[in-house]
């Protein structure tokens, strides 16, 4: 691959409060990135200046306009991927119904890849980052909900109807929690961050004995960081919230095992922040449920991109998606 | 298309007792087709005889070895399918370790690809059968046990561990019962028509209140199929084995939406004997599993290909592996 080229790959990353937008090479070495505020008006608005940001990172780079070769768009919600269009988006109500890579594209005069949010995570991470020596992997984000991404043979599942890779709505236990999906025992309404904190909740309200009571009566409320802090300094109910987090991870593991059969389960998202015993026992209940008759092969890591994942996603995806190198 | 091309396809379904081989042209009309007994000595007497039988075959549609372009070959078991090899089959012990495709495709001078006879059926269903109006599709097969094919975008999911889409060992009861592959509570250890008869005989065997006591007393066990029929002739006890049956597969329809969004699930394998009603009841619990808080869009329906989606399917993908038309 020639690191000399000047094409430029744009990844832009449409959050509720920000736009993050990162200029790359074809190598994907980020050469300028910069944020804008995202206009609680009309998407035109922030997307103006989403151009205007663009125009001047590209001069950083000592480039122009001309040379974007592609953009992509990651962004939470229901998306139609194929025609670019937001369909809905929780965070973002105002860009409902919006067709967005068309816009972006007649402004800079390239092509343009909408994608969900974890989709360009997970390929972020299989072309560039925790999964990047692998062929099939995938994405799971453990935060407000679980989400994911699921890449077999080199490719994003991706489905007619846009609801593919739900992974947080694989049902565990059937007659289980209600979820906000209004499925019942979805692994998302146990193990995401904030089902586990919830979980945590709903207990010390009920008077568990816990390290955690100081915090509860002060506050009201704790949250997942302090139930993981206080599981990993001994406290025995901590622990056990904790533990029926990492078992419902594991079970819905086996599922994704059979499912797709991935070289690789990365995780990202908030609750990484809990370290290697997080990973260790997801993989203890893992190896307790899987099947024992066929040789199963997997790893499970954390995704190393981080905070800019969402921009060397869509970048990434931009590139691979028009220009394959 | 041209359908007066002389090109031959050759779809090659190998079975514990038979192989069955077809011949079909670019349109996938059937020329011919044949069966051979597996013989349970050295792959190479079966396949010998393979290779003379497709010689007349193709002596029969008026054409020559010659015109034979690519060939496909379905199999139980585990195979790795890159490079045509049979990890090994329960039903086809002789075959274990053996180079299939490079064997065949020596013989007949063309490409052979080698898949695992669930893919080579839903392929089948997805190129020409109940599914071939749609994008995505989900092939189960609900037999002595179940398995599946997973069809996104137009591609058989794959995997590097060859173990994808294997939906009956997805999990639905985490404490339920001890399936075949070590797992608690697989779907495939409910419902699956084996499954299904054993849950009727074991609780035949403890006394239960049945018209088919009668059956279970005379030959000491019912059937599945005879399960369906005392449920639809309104015995109480038949019915509610079958209600959890569907009840299973409802749950698991919900888990196959959530990872991959298929258009359509397309039922095949002796199960859907039991006819309309048994798809109505599935239907029925996945919709009253499934989440309400998006726009769900799926379509329930049997294969159609039947006693041919074996040869058919193999063919089907032989020409779209080497030869897209």
């Amino acid at each position: 691959m020639d690191t000399d080229t000047k094409d430029l790959f744009i990844g832009i990353d449409l959050g509720g409060t920000f736009v993050k937008i990162g200029c790359f090479n074809e190598s994907m070495e980020m050469l300028s990135k910069i944020s804008v505020p995202t206009d609680d008006q009309h998407p035109k608005v922030t997307l103006n200046s989403v151009v205007n940001a663009l125009a001047s990172l590209v001069r950083q780079a000592g480039l122009q306009l001309e040379n974007i070769k592609a953009a992509g768009i990651g962004c939470p919600g229901v998306l139609d991927t194929k025609k670019g269009v937001i369909i809905t988006s929780p965070n973002l109500p105002m860009y409902k119904g919006f067709a967005i890579s068309r816009f972006v594209s007649e402004k800079i005069h390239a092509p343009c890849v909408l994608e969900n949010d974890a989709n360009v995570a997970g390929w972020g991470e299989y072309v560039l980052g925790a999964a990047e020596d692998v062929d099939d992997m995938v994405l799971l984000t453990l935060g407000t909900g679980i989400g994911g991404a699921v890449i077999t043979d080199g490719k994003l599942i991706h489905s007619a109807g846009n609801s593919a890779a739900e992974l947080g709505h694989i049902i565990i236990f059937p007659e289980g929690r209600e979820c906000g999906c209004t499925q019942r025992g979805c692994a998302e309404t146990y193990a995401s961050a904030t089902a586990t904190a919830k979980r945590a909740n709903e207990m010390l309200e009920e008077g568990a004995v816990s390290s955690l009571q100081n915090i509860f009566i002060e506050r009201g409320e704790v949250s997942c960081k302090e139930v993981y802090e206080h599981a990993a300094q001994g406290d025995k109910f901590a622990y056990e919230i904790t533990e029926l987090t990492a078992k419902v991870i594991g079970l819905l593991c086996v599922d994704i095992f059979s499912y797709s059969n991935p070289d690789k389960i990365v995780f990202s998202g908030g609750m990484i922040a809990a370290g290697q015993t997080l990973l260790d026992r997801i993989s203890f209940y893992f190896n307790k449920f899987i099947r024992k008759d066929i040789n199963v092969k997997i790893e499970f890591c954390f995704a190393n991109l981080r905070e800019d994942s969402g921009i060397i996603g869509s970048a990434a995806l931009a590139r691979d998606t028009f220009c394959l190198v």
